[in-house]
């Protein structure tokens, strides 16, 4: 399941930096967006803040989406508050959606269907409330079943949170499969999981499934895929978030990873955090291939490609820095939404190949 | 809130190895316990099987319970399988004890509350179902705040799950609290929890929040507290557990850390682990100090000392396996349960010094 034609709420806060979810549902399914909620940026068109999403307007206000034709049928929740909570100042607009018959997509910590409030309205009206984060019941404690799938697994890592792990994992799964691959996307949080229609928000997991969770999603793949793309979560050196990253390591078990970073970030994301300095590049690739080898030293998990988020930089800056990267890491490096996943493509085809030597195609 | 007068259910499996939720308050609170249920080892006296707990009668039937004197209060689920579920056969024997009006107290991943049978029963009979798992609501992302607190900040670590993180942590208070300190034990588990009445169970814990759970821990603790000993839970090399240990440990952001390990395990606990090797001790202990770099460098966080699980070894295989411990890993290392944690004390009281220079007594 996922949202036909949604207006996206991002009040205040709709840009590629603070409305992740907004953004990257414009860019993955912009069919899927009718509009978008931001009243200090209303009559604009998305393409001219996001630089995509043409023909999607800004509006002030709920109830002028009813003049758009088709009507929307949803309303989605575009911003990821820190913390997951639910901002009282939304409560208005969901409410108001409730009652003009939308259904409603949160990728929120609270659920909407445990909101005594929300809940009745929905039923009076009708409505489905979509609590994307909440995860499936009777996960397991993971075993290392990861490791039966024919698949290459990869999966995303990065130098922080909010660098580009999904996109990359995106744009990666998109370039393999133009190349005649069966490559699958493993959605790991609620924007992906709007954008494919299934996954688990692994960050939503009680801790001690969360490598169960990595795990299910990696079985559950089809098996006939060559390759399954795990999106990562977090940061080995994100203090927030870290545990979340390394269940998602030792449940999935990739064979390889793609290292994504931003290179001007210096210090971890967030305000709260930037006490905590984010090592060199080389030091980040070293310390996420030491923690694949605390549990399977034998198979020499390595990173095999680093991905530069670049966005906001010159072209000249970017180059820069990816050449940086490249120096610094002796691994090949790119911007795949910049320039294209060519590259990242061109170093996992042939482990894919060495996967499943009997039965390439 | 910790239960008074307890039966403890460990039908079948009442020993130290798959009962340690029974062990550790028989061992911690033996005035708590009224009494044992394991059919297959009635008749028998708990320190028979344990080697403490003397004067503690193993039953039958929970109806056995009520000649003694006094009565029992409660009833407290003793075992803990592995994934948190209620096994179907207790089901009875719970249902049994809401009707004689005992409380209970469960350390379960699905609670108890949320049961409808039990919920509408505990009802009738004016009785509380205790889910020590639950987390309380409202836990932040941590944000590195544990540096906060003035006191030094220990955590227990270990080789894999099962290995006496909780039970070094509660001798290192003991035997600190008696050479005068003000030493805190911060229960993360839920054995502890009902051994100390509060704590949070991490691992209960929504993966993103898992380390703000033991910042908040850490926050919560007596301000006037010269040491902090937190209950590390799972393990750094445990493929199931991993990111509930990385969560601990940079949510908790210890200056010291105490490594317990169990000499002859040499795979990961649990039959469906034994894929992992557990690596050599001085590379355990190297691991874990790069692990906490990743996020504070300055600190030079490290393993301080070894405590060494050598139950069920001869003394002079005891003394053997904390000779090579010591000499593999150049740190002190002992089995505070066996000898004394006084080693352990020794270690820890000058960085305690340390930590509070001005306002040592």
């Amino acid at each position: 399941m996922k949202p036909s034609r949604a207006v996206i709420l991002a009040e205040g806060l709709f840009d590629m930096e603070w409305a992740k979810t907004a953004a990257c549902i414009i860019r993955y399914r912009p069919d899927s967006v009718a509009a978008v909620l931001d009243s200090t940026q209303a009559g604009r068109d998305a393409s001219e803040i996001l630089g995509f999403g043409r023909g999607i307007p800004v509006l002030s206000r709920l109830s002028e989406a009813s003049t758009l034709d088709p009507p929307p049928d949803a309303l989605l929740l575009g911003i990821a508050p820190q913390g997951g909570e639910l901002p009282e100042e939304w409560r208005p607009t969901i409410a108001e959606a409730i009652r003009d018959g939308l259904d409603i997509w949160s990728g929120l910590h609270v659920f909407l269907l445990d909101d005594p409030e929300f809940a009745q309205l929905a039923k009076e009206h009708g409505v489905t409330l979509h609590d994307v984060r909440r995860p499936p019941a009777g996960l397991p404690v993971a075993t290392g079943r990861a490791r039966e799938t024919g698949a290459l697994r990869i999966l995303t890592v990065g130098t922080d949170c909010n660098v580009g792990k999904m996109t990359v994992a995106m744009e990666l799964v998109r370039e393999l499969a133009g190349r005649g691959l069966r490559a699958e996307f493993a959605a790991t949080g609620q924007t992906s999981i709007m954008i494919k229609g299934r996954g688990i928000a692994v960050d939503a997991v009680v801790s001690d499934f969360v490598a169960g969770a990595a795990e299910c999603l990696v079985l559950d793949a089809d098996p006939s895929a060559d390759v399954i793309v795990v999106e990562g979560q977090g940061s080995l050196v994100h203090p927030g978030y870290s545990g979340v990253t390394l269940g998602l390591m030792h449940g999935a078990l990739p064979q390889a990873l793609v290292l994504c970073t931003k290179p001007e970030r210096k210090t971890i994301y967030g305000g709260h955090h930037d006490w905590v300095k984010i090592p060199p590049l080389d030091e980040v690739v070293r310390l996420h291939e030491d923690a694949m080898a605390w549990v399977c030293p034998e198979e020499r998990v390595r990173v095999v490609a680093v991905a530069c988020n670049t966005h906001g930089m010159s072209e000249a800056e970017a180059r820069r820095e990816i050449r940086n990267a490249e120096e610094l890491t002796g691994l090949p490096a790119t911007d795949p939404i910049r320039f294209s996943a060519a590259l990242l493509a061109d170093v996992i085809l042939p482990r894919a190949r060495d996967a499943r030597p009997g039965e390439w195609r």
